[in-house]
């Protein structure tokens, strides 16, 4: 079900103003079995107060078993649907590293490799060279000319960097070349259908000539491509929600998840203080707020229980700069459960809460996974939180007659 | 949505064990208003520490208000969509007399009925015929002869048989022979898309031959021919979940249902406690175990309430056989509810469990139908069920990056 072939039509403008206010990974597991989670070991009173005068639920980022990355998690609760809008892992690679993709472009991630004399891969991760060395070697491809064609190489982290093409009639799919073992040469690039013949030879070019710049170092001296995959095609929220969108992210990756949606990055904050500044200021241009916040995830990650405890109480201790404005929908929830018992993501419901006037409360009375279970919105998918989002902003008008 | 799109991208193995624990028909009604199911009523103390240490919820089989046969409500259970996967009725009714279909047969549910002396239908069902009587018939027409073709014909029960053609080129989509109404003659076999026109024109062959074997018959001089259709084309538990998938059943049917999923089916039990034998036999060898028990259905289906409390109740004594094998993951569901009231098979929600070490617990202290209604699985569709458990058992990898 693709929500905006009804959201497209219905949609209607008008001063409300909603926020999404994201805490990465915000859903856990308890420490021990009948224990409590991170969410409910915290104290959150201004959440809590949120979900007693609100609307509470388990939104399901993709289906049930489903363990998201952060890009099918967001765009879930951008309302996309995670299945029909996969983005290629070149251009989230890309967007990740703040790398603003126009339409038509082409990224790669890549990653440096050596090869012995025989140009057979011995090392498919250059030993992980350090960013240090690896930087400078990403550097020095920028030396790479094509004619008609745009390239930009820009250095990740250790052996990986990432190279967009830019120019006319380029699509983006070509097949990896990492033979994903070594003892045998890269692949040639070979383009899955024709309309990315022209890419594909571009390619071949491109590590025609990065292996020359490359020759003789001692720590890199090859390259495989990956991820082959031009700008996914998002409707904006323009177009689909009529609303004029800003995020305000401290992070690349969900700037770019943001961008691609159509939404304006709106400053550089460095801390929550500084994003709820921005917030405060940009108050009467938008009509939407995404405001995404890292350290439920990356402390999630760390399997650090009780640091995810203590960012929770940040996040929560940050709300009332955001009720103050006087949001006419608020919606808290994260992109999926990051517990810190898994040290990763996770596929288990991520406790939501949409507070707004006409919202039909429930009995909820503190925020957390096992209040939510209680809640008016059940069991969901996320991406239904836009259309509740706008519907409770007065921005939806009826279906049919 | 076809779960497999994502779970065949994203399984990975590992040496974990998930156990699908299944009554039949399992969900019930009580007697009268406000009273309990059968489920409830039952004594299950095993079955409610399941659900006290794991996480419960009501699985719908199809969708609200669908109640679904044998082969829909356990494609469901096994992950295949019941929509998108139907198995035709020959191919069901072969199915569960324990006839191995192979890729390229037609299967033909058969019945007898009996023909006046211008060939038109006087008794659809040819009295139902008692067994005993129509068997014999049926094993007569095993004398037909079609040149490159094998027939196999098996007697099922009263006017009912099987017949199946094994050869080059067959397709399955013939429409039925049988009028629906006496008083005219059997329909003329005819295909439905041309590449079924050979197995029409075998049909046609059959037919021809089969009323000369029963010529002068008195009980039973004619047949019709409905259901006919090929073997189904389900991708296997291998291909789609990375699984060795073994089924531990008594009855053809559901040996049948998870033979067509690629499951192999182990030993000839006829009795749980012999189930449970084989389930610990062939522990080592499996990932998957599907184990029937038949009976919560069929009393449910005889209007035997007091009955499928006790069937119920030997179904909970045999879990900590279960148990004791330390399954990484334990199901235990049915295929729909048969609630005694009803004497069939309905679209009630059915009582689910899933345990496991990081399920996220609920507060539910037993296992029944009202008890369910407050876990933390909600009401979800029943093909869920396999993306949960491979979730659970640490075998599904993050979907997007």
């Amino acid at each position: 079900m693709d929500i905006h072939v009804l959201t497209r039509e219905l949609h209607v403008r008008n001063d409300s103003k909603i926020v999404f206010y994201i805490a990465d990974g915000l859903g856990g597991l308890p420490q021990q079995p009948g224990g409590l989670t991170e969410l409910e070991t915290a104290q959150t009173p201004h959440l809590d107060a949120l979900a007693k005068q609100g609307i509470s639920g388990g939104s399901i980022p993709v289906f049930p078993g489903i363990s998201p990355g952060s890009g099918p998690g967001h765009l879930a609760l951008f309302g996309y649907d995670p299945i029909k809008y996969l983005i290629g892992r070149g251009a989230l690679e890309a967007t990740g590293i703040g790398f603003e993709l126009r339409e038509g472009d082409v990224a790669i991630r890549c990653n440096f490799c050596t090869l012995d004399g025989a140009g057979k891969i011995t090392d498919r991760r250059a030993g992980r060279i350090p960013t240090d060395e690896s930087a400078p070697l990403a550097v020095k491809l920028r030396e790479v000319s094509i004619p008609g064609i745009e390239v930009f190489v820009e250095p990740v982290k250790e052996h990986r960097f990432v190279v967009v093409f830019r120019g006319q009639g380029l699509e983006g799919h070509v097949h990896d070349t990492d033979p994903q073992q070594t003892g045998v040469p890269p692949l040639a690039p070979k383009a899955a259908d024709p309309g990315s013949e022209k890419t594909a030879q571009i390619c071949v070019e491109f590590i025609k000539q990065a292996l020359k710049l490359l020759a003789g170092q001692p720590k890199a001296n090859g390259l495989t491509l990956r991820g082959i995959s031009g700008k996914p095609n998002l409707p904006s929220y323009e177009e689909v929600y009529g609303l004029r969108a800003a995020a305000i992210a401290v992070y690349p990756m969900y700037k770019g998840l943001a961008r691609l949606a159509g939404m304006d990055i709106v400053g550089k904050p460095q801390t929550l203080d500084e994003q709820m500044e921005l917030l405060a200021q940009n108050w009467k241009d938008y009509d939407f707020f995404f405001i995404h916040f890292k350290y439920t995830d990356s402390t999630g990650e760390d399997g650090d229980f009780a640091a995810k405890v203590k960012r929770t109480e940040e996040f929560d201790a940050a709300v009332p700069r955001i009720t103050a404005l006087g949001p006419d929908v608020l919606v808290v929830t994260g992109d999926h459960s990051t517990p810190s018992m898994l040290s990763s993501h996770s596929w288990h419901p991520v406790p939501t809460l949409l507070a707004a006037k006409n919202c039909r409360t429930d009995a909820c009375e503190k925020f957390g996974e096992t209040e939510c279970l209680r809640g008016g919105l059940g069991l969901f998918e996320a991406k239904y939180l836009m259309p509740l989002a706008l519907a409770n902003a007065g921005r939806l008008t009826k279906y049919g007659a």
